[in-house]
């Protein structure tokens, strides 16, 4: 349909024969990291990459190694041929779906540990996930070579982290952030959207009303006190008998560190359970000028 | 004297302006990553790799997060001039000499661990040594982008670590061993050496004494058994009154696992104190076939 053929690779090895013959041609590579069960928020990611570069790499991988021992794996949704189609739409030359085996094979043992932004918000919950983040993402790295690396707003954590493990590591590539993707009512465009129920999928509106609930607080009633808006967010998703709150915070956009005052910049973030499905979401807040 | 210009650079900006410049001709990167207090052990590695590249970059930096809290990172050698000396004597091209502060900026945290590998030997009296070494080897990786990395065979168990690291993390270079370089009297070149006085110089050669009995007594009289063997290093060592042994060991060549018995190819390694100085060293063992 007008649309480049997106070649599928499974192999580092295939995938270093595809690469560099790309590449010599002097052309810049885009990568969008991803877990596959591709939506409209990946989407506008890699047409965002597809832009800016000559070549594009969707990778689809389940990565073990961000999930906790009780956490869903298995239950993670897979959905390759329509990823692909998806991919292909939106413009990806190439999607590597590597195996498990093949990106952990037998006698691996490095990891990356990013300390400090990953001891909060998300990573108090899930304490290994941000290792499994920050090792993955450098293994597809070196697995790339990319030179921008596409990642959404959404994972706000998620993003702050890589960047620091590409700045502190010295990786030859951009981290190239891209705003979250939203659901004509507001809601994040994520994977496990696709676990909820309709009811839960109303509730899960919650989530969005408290971000928006916080960032009016703060810029139009000058409120800056963050104890006053985590307590108004906190009602707002208690609304939803469903809810089961993770946290609520408002933190420095780049240190996480949880913030006491709205003085400057900020992110309010959370992480809810909407009957069983963990869902995040958070929003920028710009303090303008004190009360 | 007939020698190429070395360039000595202190930024990363510098080096990056420098090296694509190069690399664009077309040319590969070799990497000897040093702590300076140069001998001719390092020499060794930058000929091999002035002969194998054609731009070979000598990195000189006393790495702080290798050292244990109680270790001599302020009493290790420096020596930069006579470094550079030596550097472009063996046909270095980039002596890459970093501050404490280039390196490791404010915010820095992020880390690289090896597992398995890194809890005996070395790892199990320096706890953090191999964090450091790898971390620290995956940033000096990013910023040279090397096709080839140069370690002596000296520090075993470092280069087991480093190569497990490159393949782990999927690192675009190839890591190339080089043999140990002695004094004519066996005594491993070391840059700690220049601690040892006449007495304790003369006493750190049991190490090597204790290495060739273990080879002897495996290839030569059929001994398998590693308590034999072990028993017989240490009595060799502790004929030298300055001698506090750190570990006397034999294990598989690639999981550094310690063996019982000795099957097949192993290395035997010993580190030992003698007087202040803590020095290392070890030998390949081929047991061919049972006895």
């Amino acid at each position: 349909m007008g649309h480049k053929r997106t070649v599928k690779i499974t192999t580092m090895k295939r995938l270093k024969a595809f690469l560099p013959r790309r590449k010599s041609r002097g052309g810049s590579v885009g990568l969008v990291p991803t877990m596959g069960a591709l939506h409209a928020g990946h989407a506008s990611l890699i047409r965002r990459s597809a832009r800016e570069n000559d070549i594009t790499v969707v990778s689809i991988f389940v990565n073990p190694t961000q999930f906790g021992p009780r956490e869903d794996v298995r239950r993670y949704p897979r959905t390759l041929a329509r990823d692909i189609r998806i991919a292909r739409e939106a413009g990806a030359d190439v999607v590597f779906a590597p195996s498990v085996r093949e990106v952990y094979p037998d006698g691996f043992s490095t990891y990356v540990t990013v300390g400090r932004l990953t001891a909060g918000l998300c990573g108090a919950s899930r304490p290994t996930h941000f290792r499994g983040v920050a090792t993955v993402c450098a293994k597809l790295f070196g697995m790339v070579a990319p030179h921008r690396a596409y990642f959404g707003e959404k994972d706000y954590q998620q993003l702050v982290v890589v960047r620091r493990m590409v700045a502190d590591l010295n990786m030859n590539l951009e981290v190239v952030s891209c705003p979250t993707v939203r659901e004509p009512d507001g809601l994040a465009m994520s994977s496990r959207n696709a676990y909820l129920d309709a009811d839960a999928r109303k509730q899960a509106l919650v989530l969005r009303r408290s971000l928006l609930a916080a960032k009016a607080l703060v810029e139009r009633s000058g409120v800056r006190n963050v104890a006053r808006v985590a307590a108004a967010m906190r009602r707002i998703i208690r609304t939803a008998p469903l809810a089961r709150i993770d946290y609520v915070a408002v933190v420095h956009p780049e240190t996480l560190e949880p913030l006491k005052t709205v003085a400057a910049d900020a992110v309010a973030a959370v992480a809810v359970n909407i009957a069983d499905t963990r869902l995040i979401d958070n929003i920028r807040i710009r303090a303008k000028g004190k009360r």
